[in-house]
Order: structure tokens, then C-alpha cells, then sequence
């Protein structure tokens, strides 16, 4: 168990980081006001496997979001660094290209069943626009019918452009879109997932469809069916499927979650896990439709940079080799099991989501938040990052995940002999995006 | 002198490319059509300083694009990767934030004389994007006037939707725009540089302008009170003033060109040279106006990466400790002279244009393609990575400079005595984008 000593340092890190950068930094989902406000650790100094030390150097085990999703082979994996630091060595960017760029497209292609083609870009956001922007060049068609989340960028936003409610199924509760241009209003439309009823009414009386974007899987399985008669209309229309596997890609196969249900999509994206750590995303589709590519103008200047597809190789060997989609699914599994018996011992009501490798946990409670706090900041205290979601890696052994789950128990234990008290933390964590100050 | 061998590997794996990736790679201008069909070196093994190898292990020394702009401390700078590698070591991302991103913050905000904050991401393009929905997001308008080069999103192609040339003086000639939607149509206009008397005119009219972006310079000088008058009419209008300083910032100046001509923009971009090679881009602008980043969703999981902020660091102070801007500068002045005496000795009509540390030259005849394409030939043969534009760094030292500009003196005395010739090149270089197969 760590002891308690109040993190001045990182503390004081953050309030000055929220009066230089607007909202203190560059992803919302690493707010520490989203795990624990003022008593989160904010900021780390080094990292190791699933291992991630603080300002004050306090270790902790992440059983959290492990990088948003980055590090499927555990923090800085020492053969990866290792090609990294050599074409560091090497130089990461010149006026020619990198010869790397060229294996990693080749290896991605290789992994799809259709005759491919690849564009790299290094945020999962510029991904979805290029695979809008293809699908769009292609069809010469305009409107995004979308499911779950793509990022930041005007076209996806636009779907909150009528009614700023419409997106909180799929992004996040209430986002405001200030700045996406109003006329892009009628250029998307979300649909519901698994709900294939509303999904053919949506597309049936439309001649302008370019695409569809969705994720394959996130909180739930497809139904029956879903995922297969998306992709029989899509394809009888001649309207682009995209799969976005930003965050399912290699959790639960050597690819794409579409491998498991066996649909083929006409492009599918990968981001997050595949560089381990570094920034490379991929949009890997059939060679007729990236050729659109050639019709419009992509292009930037640090898509070039050698680090990203030189860790993405060695990324997807070593994925393959240890066939880590096996073990981080096997892992998960034992988790949701082990939560569920957790949560009945002790009476709470509770709902188990997520891919296999991503479980997560909801209070089916009013008090769902705060009792999330709770298991936070208690968790905190015994050495874990620890909230309702696992992004589990390699590193996750059972002799960790064991301990996580004992000390898991105790303060679930805890929680449910207070959890009728009026107030249970003292600052609830947030779900949604708000104005920091 | 090298010794010519035709580069049997590269031009392999070139072809190759173009096979997975549509148009061959991911930046239009490290293209080989752009500079010698068919002969360029087009992948890299290793560089060091302005040295670069090809995959034959043949050593050029670049004084051409440096990386397109990236590499102002010379390519693979070795105190610079240390601190990147010792970030490696540490670990690139995790889920907590990494406290370098506050240091770069507060570094850059010092810059600048106003009260600032900044958004930081990974390239241009994104960049561009946050300020606009910035900019539109604090004005609660649409409305864009753009001058010059910002990229491939949909904000800034909606220009050429009404006429596919609108963006020929700007970004490059004839970009077809495919899958841009329509509906942007109106949210964009140009304004030409140096034209005051247009600007003031396409500015007076309109109530619904969001911002002004612009370069501050770029190939030519700003021509008196050009700039002056801009800022003076947005600052009264409120009407956000950005300048995209990705390729200009810490050329003349430690900071932005706006610096050499006292004018204060609201929003500052900057990109390519902050990294040393190392993918980083920052929107730094006035805390009122960027505080509007908090009324939208501006968010992605690699602006997180500890290697972008860390590299900045580093160059930054490096730069400072160098004075490269001043370092470059001088180089590129004695370059344009020099050029001006050779091209006028041999009887070429040509223009210098460019800034100080980017000189370029631009022969007044309809052959200039084809005089630039000998010219990237016989430097290439000379050992020379060599076009009609370089972008001066800390290693090009004045030995290194005149050793290239006694080689570009024969290159041009040998091009004199043929010039007349109807054929003088196999190939001629693009200066558009083309379809590649």
C-alpha cells in the first residue's frame, strides 16, 4: 500500500497547465478531473510495462486506460524503443522518405482480404477525415451516416449542429461544438447501434450517401445479424463502409474486430494500439476506392516522420508473435467474470460492458459517479490507477491482475457499507466535458 | 563526385509504393516527379547535418528542402535525440499527462507580448483547424479569408469549390478537391498577397467573418503597411487575426516573422522547424480568444506524446543558444547573391524570391521546369540533393556552401551552352499534383 502524501507538485503542475493550455491538455479523456479532481496524479515521470511513477516518483500499477488505449505491449517496451532509438540514430525525418513507410503499408494490405491500398496519417482524427474525404472523392457523394465515436474534427461534429443532445450515444454526454460551420448540418446523420430497423429507414430514401462510419463493437456485441446486413446494404448501394477500429483494432484479433464476425468493410482504420506508444494511424481500404486519394489533396508534412511506421512494425511482430490478442482477451475475461461475482457478493447492481480486452463496469445507481470516485481515489491509495475501465496488455499478468482484484474487493467491501451515506467523495469525477478554470 | 549508378533499389521500392499508397507517399512534396523522374534517390538509410544517405548507402549533402522545412539544426542533432531518447526510455505516453507539454507551453506563451494560452498537435493541417474552429468558435462567425498555404482539410480546399483555380497563387496549381463538401462553398474567400486595396474590399462588406489567416511572408517581402493595414482593420472589426508561421516561424527571428515587423497577430501557428524532425505543431494565441477551445471539442489521444513537447524544448533552446535564425539568414543572403552573379554571368533571366533563410529562384522562361529538372540532374550526379529552393540550416556552413555553389556554377555554365536545345531533360519534374500510377 502506498501512503497517503498529498501530491503538491503535480497539483500545482496542473493549475498552471489549465491557465497556458484551455482545458489543461490535449485530450479530454486524460483530465485528471475525469478520475479524480484535485487528487489524481496528473503527470508522470517515467513508465514501465504496467507500471507508472508520479512527479513525487510514487509508483503506481495502471489497471486504467493504459494510454487511452496505446500500449497493448505494455509501457516502453524495451525491443520497440529499441528500433526507435535506431532510426533515431538514423534521423527521423529527411527531404526523402522512409523506406519503413512502405513495409508497414505492405504489412497492413497483407492483413485484408481485398486487393488494398494505404494512407498513414498520425491522429486517429486526420484518419476518419481522409477516410471521409476518400469515401466523399469516390462516390462524389456527400452525406456520413455514423455510429460511436471519431474524433474532433467539423464533419463528425456536425452531427450536433440541429440538436446538441444528438451525439451523446455515440461521443460524449452534451458536448458544444462551438466553431463547426452550420452549414455542414445536413452532411451527416447518426444512427443507433444495433438497431438495424432505424438504420434501413435512414438509408433507404437517400440517393446522397457517401459513406457509413461506425465501430465495429465498443460497449456491446453486434446483434444478430447488425454488422451483416449494414454491410449487404452498404455494398448492394455502392455506398463506402468504414469500420473505425482506432480502439478495437488487435484487441481481440491480429487486425481488425471485423475479422471475428467476418465482414469485410471498404476501409477500415487503425490508430492507438498499432505504434505501441507512437503516433501512427492508419486507413487501409480496397485499391479502387483509396485511389480517390489521387482526386483531392492529403498531405502533411509530418505523416513522413520514420518513428511512427518503424514502431508500428515492430509493434504488429511482436503483437503477432506473443499473440497478445489472445492473452489480453483471456484477461479481460477473468475480470468481468471476477467484477461480477465482486459486485453480487456485496449487492450492487452493476452493468459489465466493453470488449473482452476493454472491460468496464457501470452502477446501475443514481450514485454511479460518486461510488466510481470512491473506488478511485481508494484505489489510488493502494498503489493502483484504477476507474471502471481496464485497456488490458501484456503486461497485465495474473500475479497483478490477482492483486488488483483483492484489493478490488476490499474497497468494494468497503463501499458497500457507506454507500447509503449522503455524500461518499468529496468532489465527484466528471463524465463530460466542462469548462476548466 | 559521386559516381552515377543507377539506383536500382529505390526506384524499386518506389514503384512498389505506388502500388500500396495512393500518389506513393504522404507529402505531395517529397514526391521524386517533384524533383528528377526517375532518378531521384527517394528513400533515405540515415542523415546526419545536411548529409543524407540513399538506401544504396550513397551520400548526398542536402541543400534543397531540408526535411521540407523541418530541420533547421541540421538533420539527426544529437543533444536534441538524446533528450528524446531519454523520454523513450522513460516512456513516450501514458495515461497520465507528461509535464513537459506545460514547459513548452510556457515557453512559447513568453514568446509573445500578449496574455496567452496554446492548443498543441502534431501537424500543420490540425493546427490550421484548431485555430479556425477557434476563431469561429469565439466570434460565434463563419466566415474565413485566407491568404497562402494551410493544408488539406475541408476548411481550407472549400476554396476551390466554386473555381478549381482559386487556390493557384496560394497552395498549388489545379488541386482538384474531391469529396470537399459543397456546402462549405461560401465559408472561405481568398485575398492575394500584397493586395491591400483587394482585402479591404472583400472585408468591408461582410458582417459574418470569423478570422483573417494568412503567411506573414513567404516569396515575397510585405510591401509598406500591408500588414500594418490588416491588423489595424481586423483589430477594429474584432475579426481574429492568424498568422501560420509553420513555415516561417524561427527563420529570421526566435519566434515568428511578425516579430521582424512589430505586427501582433491574435493567434500564432507554428509548426515544421519547432521539433527538429520531431512531429510537433502549437496554436498560441491571446487567452480571451482561445479560451473558445472550451466551448467545443478540440481533443486526440497522440497530442499527448511526451516526444513532441520534449524535442521542442530542445530546439527551441538550442535555436536560442545559436541564434540560427540569425545564422541562417546570413547564409541565405550570400546564397542569393551568389546566384544572382552566376545567373547573371550566364546570361538567365531569373527571380530571387523567398525569405532570407528560403531562397529560391525562378527562371523567367517557359523552360523553367525543365532548367530546374537538369539543374536537380547534374547536382545529383555532383552529389548534391539540389532544386530551385533551399532551406538554410545550422550545418550548411560556409564551406559547405561554397563547395555547392562552385558545382552550381558548372551545373549552370554547362546548362548556357544548351539551353537552346528542344529537349534538354528525359523528364521533366512536376510542379502540380498528378495522378501517379
Amino acid at each position: 500500500m502506498v501512503k497517503k502524501k498529498y501530491n503538491l507538485k503535480a497539483s500545482n503542475l496542473w493549475t498552471r497547465a489549465k491557465k497556458l493550455i484551455p482545458g489543461g491538455n490535449m485530450l479530454l479523456s486524460k483530465r485528471p478531473e475525469m478520475f479524480l479532481p484535485d487528487e489524481w496524479p496528473t503527470y508522470f515521470s517515467k513508465s514501465k510495462a504496467c507500471y507508472v511513477w508520479d512527479l513525487n516518483n510514487r509508483r503506481y500499477i495502471d489497471v486504467s486506460l493504459m494510454g487511452v488505449g496505446t500500449n497493448i505491449l505494455g509501457y516502453a517496451d524495451t525491443s520497440i524503443d529499441k528500433k526507435v532509438k535506431e532510426v533515431i540514430y538514423k534521423g527521423n525525418l529527411t527531404t526523402l522518405n522512409c523506406p519503413e513507410e512502405v513495409e508497414l503499408a505492405n504489412k497492413l494490405v497483407s492483413m485484408h482480404p481485398f486487393d488494398g491500398m494505404v494512407k498513414f496519417a498520425r491522429t486517429g482524427g486526420e484518419a476518419c477525415s481522409i477516410a471521409i474525404r476518400i469515401a466523399r472523392a469516390h462516390t462524389n457523394k456527400e452525406l456520413v451516416l455514423a455510429c460511436g465515436y471519431h474524433g474532433w474534427h467539423d464533419w463528425y461534429l456536425a452531427s450536433n449542429i440541429k440538436n446538441d443532445k444528438n451525439l451523446n450515444s455515440h461521443l460524449l454526454k452534451n458536448t458544444s461544438i462551438g466553431g463547426v460551420p452550420s452549414n455542414l448540418k445536413n452532411t451527416i446523420q447518426l444512427f443507433e447501434y444495433n438497431k438495424i430497423n432505424e438504420f434501413k429507414k435512414k438509408i433507404s430514401n437517400k440517393k446522397n450517401i457517401a459513406c457509413v462510419i461506425m465501430e465495429v463493437s465498443r460497449n456491446f456485441a453486434p446483434s444478430k445479424n447488425f454488422l451483416e446486413e449494414i454491410r449487404k446494404i452498404t455494398f448492394k448501394k455502392g455506398i463506402v463502409l468504414i469500420f473505425d477500429e482506432c480502439t478495437s483494432g488487435f484487441r481481440e484479433t491480429y487486425g481488425g474486430l471485423h475479422q471475428k464476425f467476418k465482414i469485410v468493410p471498404d476501409i477500415v482504420l487503425y490508430g492507438k494500439a498499432i505504434g505501441n506508444g507512437y503516433p501512427i494511424t492508419a486507413v487501409v481500404g480496397k485499391k479502387n476506392i483509396m485511389q480517390a486519394a489521387q482526386t483531392t489533396f492529403i498531405s502533411s508534412t509530418f505523416w513522413t516522420d520514420r518513428i511512427g511506421p518503424t514502431a508500428a512494425i515492430a509493434t504488429l511482430d511482436k503483437m503477432k508473435k506473443k499473440k497478445s490478442w489472445k492473452f489480453i482477451t483471456d484477461q479481460g475475461r477473468k475480470i468481468k467474470k471476477k467484477w461480477r461475482i465482486i459486485f453480487k457478493k456485496y449487492d450492487f447492481d452493476v452493468q459489465i460492458t466493453g470488449l473482452d480486452p476493454l472491460p468496464a463496469f457501470k452502477f446501475l445507481s443514481k450514485k454511479h459517479l460518486e461510488f466510481k470516485t470512491y473506488i478511485t481515489k481508494e484505489m489510488l491509495k493502494r498503489g493502483y490507477l484504477a476507474s471502471n475501465t481496464i485497456y488490458l496488455s501484456t503486461s497485465h499478468t495474473n500475479k497483478i491482475l490477482n492483486n488488483y482484484l483483492k484489493n478490488f474487493e476490499i474497497v468494494i467491501k468497503n463501499l458497500s457499507k457507506i454507500k447509503k451515506r449522503k455524500k461518499i467523495v468529496k468532489k465527484i469525477c466528471h463524465s463530460e466535458m466542462r469548462r476548466l478554470n
